[in-house]
């Protein structure tokens, strides 16, 4: 492990996650998946969310769509409510969406909507 | 058909993927694939492309990320690119793919840094 | 929006997932999720579904195939009940899900099997 | 193997994708890829395109759906084939891949597409 | 139906997933889905569970990769129950799945992670 | 970048893929694709292969069933390759496609197996 950029992995992670949902992922892992959440906040959110070619408005964009293809509904939603804390207004999460919609297909559209919706009920509920 | 929209798809299409390549497509469209041709400039270009909510560089970006999921290397050689034409620099490209690798998987990464250096090679050999 | 064909599409739509259902999703729309709507019934139900080449009732077993495939669980079972409504009969259903089953995958068939009699039971219960 | 499946298997299979093209395929297999010679005999078209429940013409839409979204250009092209060789008509392969598009996404059917003109070219070619 | 190949599938099925699950499979299955059990059965845990080429325990960790990839929650958490019952161990499970989260991408590798961790805490509380 | 997963990366990689054709790699690398061959090093051949959990002979056949299903043929060849280096037999790789075709369709095994054959020819033809 690089701690470098696992600890700049950790800081966008909780920035964008929420450092409370983060440390939680943290502090409930166990021998079985510690490996798995290391490689995860040091790739994924070191190495690529710490590189600076897009900023992470658009990064968070590209994410949308590539999880609402892969038709991850767990992490989508997720990425949705990250989405929002980096600056992404509904009717830009709505853009995505339609565009995924015409590309990816109808349901893998309506399916992202769907989850959208419950995402941002849970977001309001909370605030 | 929708006149209106199938007319400001066409435009949008032809400026994005260039009005020879799309003038072919129509020329030598046939009884089989005139609908596909069709349904392709209206709810894709028209509909989607059309809608004010993204900028054209945007949705340049989201499509790289979807079509490079979808794993469908003709269509994302050729909006490789549409982006280019819409403003995608070489590097945020690159930024694209190194997301999709992460988030889709090294052999989709992998195989659309290739597909890019082809598409990149082409359009400088065109120019 | 081409009203001609988005109300052809709401037509078809209504008599294949039911007018009880589609209704409630056009009403309980917002700002966010209503051009989705519109696209969907203008689109898919519109401008595919409207088409004369395959009766629905062939249309439905496409889709059942197709969304199958695509491993959309919510779409699948409302394209279940609604294949029933267009004349599919289990029979077939179970033939489209078995040959899914080989060309697709074994998982892939029992994930469809499984939704198709949560199906059935809900059809028979509202009955 | 079951001797007597794989024997109704073969029959179909050589109706479907033309005696020569099966012997050869059968002639040419070694020690390597027999056993998948004899699953996909037997287990495909045996045990599924063997069964009553559909008409073979239904069975080969289904076919193109399934494989165009599954994506594998290869089969597609042989099963286009197979299709016309059990009736479905080229309007029908349209109608067939326009579905596809719209529920798998525009590239889908745009590659469907395009394997489909390459697909009746060859068989023209070799009337 | 090869009565002897069902045989063996069927008490492969059963030593894998468990004698009990197998036979409520079996015994509340219907006109509708009795012949997927078939095929299951025959072709799945027969002709390929079944061949001398593989261990069984490798067999399993093949299965836990691809029904991971193929994004078949249900199915997978099946899987990894009868991957502990075939002496793959915890530990190699992790390794399976870290593979599949750089290859497959991030959130395929987290589903399965979350999907495992519900499927051991099962298997513990029934113990 | 982790200069010490990089260098276990490199090793590893070589060792798998050839010395040659890895060194090719990097040595054509430009601006654009170099940070994609440091991710793939480090984080697929470092970070994943340099694990202890599994034998390398393992890892290649996992990697052979995932790449199988992702559908990514250049890729596929390659690990198939590798995989032979890594001591998996050819009745190996036929036991893992086997099982890839009843799990993830027998388009995916047909595919796999004509994939291979060709991997196996250009091996023989180089030695």
């Amino acid at each position: 492990m690089n701690k470098e950029i696992f600890d700049r992995g950790l800081e966008i992670r909780k920035k964008v996650l929420g450092a409370e949902f983060v440390e939680k992922s943290l502090a409930t892992a166990d021998e079985f998946n510690m490996p798995m959440q290391e490689l995860t906040t040091e790739y994924c959110w070191g190495a690529i969310w710490g590189r600076d070619g897009l900023p992470h408005k658009t990064r968070s964009m590209l994410n949308l769509a590539i999880i609402s293809v892969l038709n991850r509904p767990h992490e989508l939603k997720m990425h949705i409510k990250g989405a929002l804390k980096n600056g992404v207004t509904k009717g830009e999460i709505r853009e995505v969406f339609m565009q995924v919609a015409v590309y990816a297909g109808i349901p893998a559209g309506v399916d992202s909507f769907r989850i959208a919706r419950e995402a941002f009920a849970q977001v309001e509920k909370s605030a």
